[in-house]
C-alpha cells in the first residue's frame, strides 16, 4: 500500500489540511483492507475495545454501546464502529504507518466502522480532522461547506446536525478512495454495500482541555504556591471593591504560573503522550532483566513500540521521553530513536548502555516489546 | 473600641504590612472582650462551627476536632481554637469593624482561642497576614525574623516548624494589645493565665488556587474550546517530536484564555466572594414579597449584610454583585451601597426600584436581613 496525495504530501497539506475538504480517488495505492466485518465483529465483542451499533429506523435512531454479543440480523441502516482498531488489531500498523509524515501527537486513533446499505451516523460535524478510507465495498460520502447548522440529538448519545442541502463533496466512494474532512465541515456517509470505513483521526487540545489538565499537574504536583501580596496596601474607604490594580496584579499572580516554560513543556509533553482510549498493555511476565535487554539488543532482535503508545520528545530537550503521561529520563538520542520509530534502531540502543535500565522498565511496562523468536 | 495603630493605619501599612512583624502596645483603646470562655465552649459544641483542641504533653502533642461535648478538666497546657467566630457570634462584629480600613476580600476570618496556662498551637509558620489582639487574660508571644526552619508534625493535623532561638518580638500581651504578624514569620504563643485570644486573619490566593478555581469555573461554563490549529503544517521526518513553534502554539492556546479579561475577572469576583467557612445562612421563611422590602426600605427599617458574608464589586464594573461565589446584576450604584457597608443606605435603596428584585432575592437567601422590629 501507497499513499498517493495530490501534488504529494506536502502539497496536499498547503492546500487542504484544516483548510478545506478533498476526495482522493485511489489515494491509497494497492489498498487492501487490513481486516473485515469479522474482525470487527469480533473486537466489538471485546469488554475493552469500545464500540458503538448506531441503527436508523426512518426517523429515529438508536445506539447501544459495547461490548455485543450479537449483531443485527437485519441487512439495513445499521453500522458498527468500534474505536482505537490500531490499539487492538495489529494489523492495521500498515494503514497507520501511511500517515507516519504527520506528528505523532496530532494522531488519534483509527476507527473503522462496518456498515450494511443505508448504514451511517447521519448528518453531523467533527472538532477534529479525518483522513476516512474506504475499505470493502461502496459508500456514499457527502460533505457540506462550513455552516451554521442546529444541532440535533435523536439519541442522548448521537450529536448530529441538521441536513444539509449543498454538498461540496458528494460521491460513491470505492476500496483505497480516501476523504479527507477538516475540522467543523459537515458531512454524512451511507453504505450502498456492505462496507468497511477507516477513519485515520486526529487530536487538537482545547484551551479548556490544556488549561484543566494543566491544573491537575499543579494539584498534583504542589506547584505555584507564589501567594498574592500587596506590601503597598493603603487605606481605604470602599473596602468592598476589588480595586483595577488588585485585579491586574490578581491577573498576573495567575499569569505569571506561564513564565515556567519548563514545566509548561514538560506537561505538553506528558498530556499529549497520554493516549485517549486504552491501549493493550501487557506487563511482562516474568521480567526481563537489564543484561537479558542488553543481549536482545546485541544480538540484533527486532524492537517495536506497543501499537497505539505515544511516545514524544521536546525540540531541544531530548533527554526526556514521554510515554502515555509519564517522563522518563534518556540520553540524548535514545528518546528520538523510541519516539520516532515503530521499530527503534537497536544497534543504536545497544550502544547505550546509560539506557538500560529506563529501557528495560518500559519494556516491563509493556510500552516496546521484542519479536518473539 | 478604637484601633490606635502606630503613626495612625496609613503609616503602619507602609512600614510593617506585609513586611515585618509588629507589636501594638494599647492598639485596641477600651478594649472590651467581645465573648467569654463559655460563648467559645458553647460555639465548639455546635457541628456547623470549625473547632480544634490543642493539647500539650511534654514534647507530644495531641489534637481534637469539634464540636465537642466537654473540654479537659486539667488546668494546663491546652487550648481551644475557633475559626469564623464572626460568623456566628454577633458581638464580635465590633472587632471586625475595627479593620473596616482593610479590602474586605483580604480579610478572611475572626478565629479566636482560649488557652489556659502553658496552651499553645507551638511554633509555627502562617501563609497568611494575622492581627493576633490579646484578650482576657496573659499570653506571652515570641515572633522570629524570617527564616529557614524545618517542618514538624508533632500530629497529622498539627503542622509546625522546629523551636527558633532569636525571637524579634517577645512579650507578655495584656488585652488591647495587638501583635500584627506577616506572613512566613515564625511565632509561638503559651497562656499565663487563662487568656483569649482573636486573630483577625487575612486570605491571600495561591497563583495555583487562581488556575485550578478559574479551570473549575472553565469547565462548569464550558468555555475555552478554541482548539489547537496548524493549517501551516509540513510533513516530517521526525514524527515524535513536539517541535518548538508547536510548543509555542500550545502555549498560546492556552494563555489566549487569559486574554478573556472580562471573565477573568468575572471569576475573581466570584471566587474571592466565596466564604472559606460557613455561614450561619438562613433563608428567609415566609419570603419577603418586593413589596415588602421596598416598604421596609422607606420605612428606614436598618438592614444589614450577615455576619461573614462577602459582598464585592469590581473596579469599573460596580453593576454586578458578587456575593458568596455567585454574580447578581444591579444598577450601578446599589453594588457599591450594599458591598462598602454593613449597613447598606435604606434611602439609596429604596430609590432604586430596578434593584428590588434582586434585593429581594438577596435578603430572602439570607445574605441580607432587616433589623427586627
Ligand atoms: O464511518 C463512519 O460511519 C463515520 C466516519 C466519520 O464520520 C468520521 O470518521 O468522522
Ligand atoms: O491563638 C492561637 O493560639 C494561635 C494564633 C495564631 O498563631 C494565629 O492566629 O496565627
Ligand atoms: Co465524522
Ligand atoms: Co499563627
Amino acid at each position: 500500500m501507497k499513499l498517493a496525495l495530490p501534488g504529494g504530501t506536502q502539497a496536499f497539506l498547503a492546500e487542504y489540511w484544516q483548510k478545506k475538504p478533498c476526495l482522493i480517488k485511489g489515494g491509497i495505492q494497492n489498498f487492501a483492507d487490513p481486516l473485515d466485518a469479522n474482525d470487527l465483529a469480533g473486537l466489538a465483542m471485546e469488554a475493552e475495545v469500545e464500540s458503538r451499533l448506531v441503527v436508523r429506523m426512518g426517523e429515529n435512531w438508536d445506539v447501544q454501546h459495547g461490548p455485543f454479543e450479537t449483531f443485527p440480523s437485519t441487512d439495513k441502516d445499521w453500522t458498527l464502529l468500534v474505536q482505537a482498531v490500531d490499539h487492538w488489531f495489529e494489523q492495521s500498523q500498515a494503514l497507520m504507518g501511511l500517515f507516519d509524515f504527520m506528528p505523532r501527537w496530532r494522531i488519534d486513533d483509527l476507527m473503522v466502522s462496518f456498515s450494511v446499505p443505508g448504514g451511517g451516523v447521519g448528518p453531523h460535524v467533527d472538532q477534529y480532522d479525518v483522513f476516512i478510507i474506504q475499505g470493502e465495498g461502496k459508500r456514499r460520502w457527502r460533505v457540506g461547506d462550513k455552516q451554521p447548522l442546529k444541532s440535533k440529538t435523536p439519541h442522548p448519545s448521537l450529536l448530529q446536525v441538521e441536513p444539509f442541502e449543498t454538498a461540496l463533496i458528494d460521491a460513491e466512494m470505492a476500496p483505497g478512495d480516501i476523504l479527507y474532512i477538516p475540522p467543523g465541515f459537515p458531512h454524512e456517509g451511507y453504505a450502498i454495500t456492505p462496507a468497511l470505513n477507516y477513519s485515520v483521526g486526529f487530536r487538537a487540545p482545547s484551551g479548556r482541555d490544556l488549561l484543566t489538565h494543566f491544573a491537575d499537574l499543579a494539584i498534583d504536583e504542589e506547584r505555584y504556591n507564589h501567594r498574592y501580596s500587596d506590601p503597598d496596601l493603603r487605606p481605604r474607604d470602599k473596602t468592598g471593591e476589588i480595586t483595577l490594580p488588585e485585579l491586574n496584579r490578581l491577573k498576573s499572580n495567575l499569569t505569571q504560573i506561564f513564565d515556567d516554560e519548563a514545566t509548561l513543556y514538560r506537561f505538553f509533553g506528558l498530556y499529549l503522550s497520554e493516549a485517549k482510549h486504552e491501549l493493550d498493555l501487557a506487563p511482562c511476565e516474568p521480567a526481563y532483566h537489564q543484561e537479558e535487554v542488553s543481549q536482545l539488543l546485541e544480538a540484533g532482535v527486532p524492537l517495536y513500540r506497543l501499537a497505539g503508545a505515544r511516545a514524544l520528545y521536546l525540540a531541544g530537550v531530548a533527554d526526556t521521553l514521554f510515554v502515555d503521561g509519564e517522563a522518563f529520563a534518556l540520553p540524548q538520542g535514545v528518546a528520538e530513536a523510541l519516539a520516532n520509530s515503530d521499530a527503534p534502531d537497536t544497534a543504536l540502543l545497544a550502544a547505550q548502555p546509560q539506557a538500560l535500565e529506563v529501557l528495560t522498565r518500559l519494556i516491563n511496562r509493556g510500552y516496546f516489546f521484542f519479536e518473539e523468536a
